[in-house]
């Protein structure tokens, strides 16, 4: 590619419901990455994991990037920089890792499991953050060599900075 | 739903390169459920468990659906009676789930990864066949009451009828 | 295409709302096209030229598929053999276009004007039936070649036969 | 809408092959718009109308985003700061109309009439630059209160910010 403009841009997926740790995790990888001058995306609904790692970014002046599945803003993040209107349901989310340099799975559910999946079939080193057991073990099984299992968001931002290298 | 003319449809997903037990299960599938006359859909692809699922039903005498990921028909496989040209990638896998009423994985690769969590997103019932360890405990864990296990084909078949006795 | 079980599928596309005269047009184009043991497609709404298209289809038994931009099946005619469920919008107006051999334009109006520059975008013949002055001289403008109209359905029936004919 | 960090995006629509007059209004245009700290929007490929509108607002540093067609970025203008990764072929013109507040047709082609369409159907206005007589007169008898028409970048940007008072 040879656009200089374009930034990296660092897919953060996770479930609309989650627990209190997996949120306050979002929100600080949303810091971190944001803190990079990397681009933060999600799919933009103003809930979960979604909302906390666009909350994190804004916090340190970060730009956010909301891929909704929505025809409509209604129910998008407020921390939303550049809302993208797709209106295709759950067809979006294969938008959401093609968008995205590298996706980070923050916790698991039925969603964000499709999108991990997306993202390997897209070829995208992908990153299990606070995943389960089941959910690591399945995921390696499936694509040895491009998923990567972190328990900290420092852990996930040095696994970023690393691939990011390697592949340049 | 008032259409009395559509028929039930099932989708069987898995994926493009898998072992010979798996594919003639795919065969045997698309058989068994076009002999009840349900419409057998797959991805389209000339190709793995797609290809024999569709030939299986080709080979009773059943209607069969492609929905080809591409924007032409020129991969597709021979035994389509309806190839959906929708041009979308594996964005078009969400149409796949959406159109069944039972989804169907036989065996399991990354791309019928993202078409179950997909189903499940979608609140359909997923069976999984000669699916892995792995594959069955993490989406079992990810939704117990709407994932399926089964080892044979007519093991399919019959928790295909009892779940649509069940919906009506 | 090596595939000989598909058979042709042609689009009937036209306004939700419209005239009684079209609307008679659009059932005598979905008898006539269903008389010749071609599929009729729509986009499956039960409301104005595409349940009408599919009732005189059906009234001939021919075979009908409705491509729904909803994600479920409550707002589809009655007349459908084959509901594909999108969850697209207007997204999947391309799949229309792309999945029919030939686009028939059954009137017009704001859907159907993007269906019928969506078609001639895949490079695919379009009827323009009933159409407005505006219309006609407008996609005429933009592609001469791929361009024909008519004013009466057995007109269409003709310039299909004779388009199928000249890509084989 | 109550998030207010995002940006008004203004989306510029045009053939990928045009005349020099054409081209340098999409370049004025974008200069215009990106003036104004709106956010310029386009299908993002490396030709016409699209390249040049990004262009046009990079040389005096405003933000852009290009909606791309591919599941790649080898053919994106290299003037885009935001790639968003679609993989969805023609289908992602809708996401062009969805995302923009209002859209600009510079010119006019076929996928660009496609844009105008979804654009109506998706109630944004539109305003037609340099479009020929054909165009105007079709688009204006779709959707009489909703089309605009105009010879110059200024009028079209005087027509942007009014249409942008009238909305709030």
């Amino acid at each position: 590619m040879t656009n200089t403009l374009s930034k990296v841009i660092i897919g953060i997926m996770g479930p609309a419901t989650t627990t209190k740790a997996i949120l306050d995790h979002a929100y600080e990888l949303g810091q971190l990455i944001a803190n990079e001058r990397f681009i933060v995306l999600t799919g933009g609904t103003n809930l979960g994991v979604m909302n906390e790692a666009l909350k994190g970014a804004k916090s340190v002046g970060g730009l956010t990037i909301g891929i909704l599945k929505d025809d409509h803003v209604n129910n998008m993040s407020q921390y939303i920089d550049i809302p993208i209107v797709t209106g295709l349901g759950s067809a979006r989310n294969n938008i959401n890792v093609l968008t995205s340099s590298i996706v980070v799975a923050c916790g698991i559910g039925i969603g964000t499991a499709s999108e991990v999946a997306l993202a390997l079939k897209a070829k995208k080193d992908v990153i299990l953050l606070c995943s389960t057991e089941e959910s690591c073990a399945f995921f390696k099984s499936l694509h040895p060599s491009k998923v990567w299992v972190a328990s900290e968001p420092v852990q996930v931002l040095k696994l970023i900075k690393n691939l990011l290298l390697a592949e340049n």
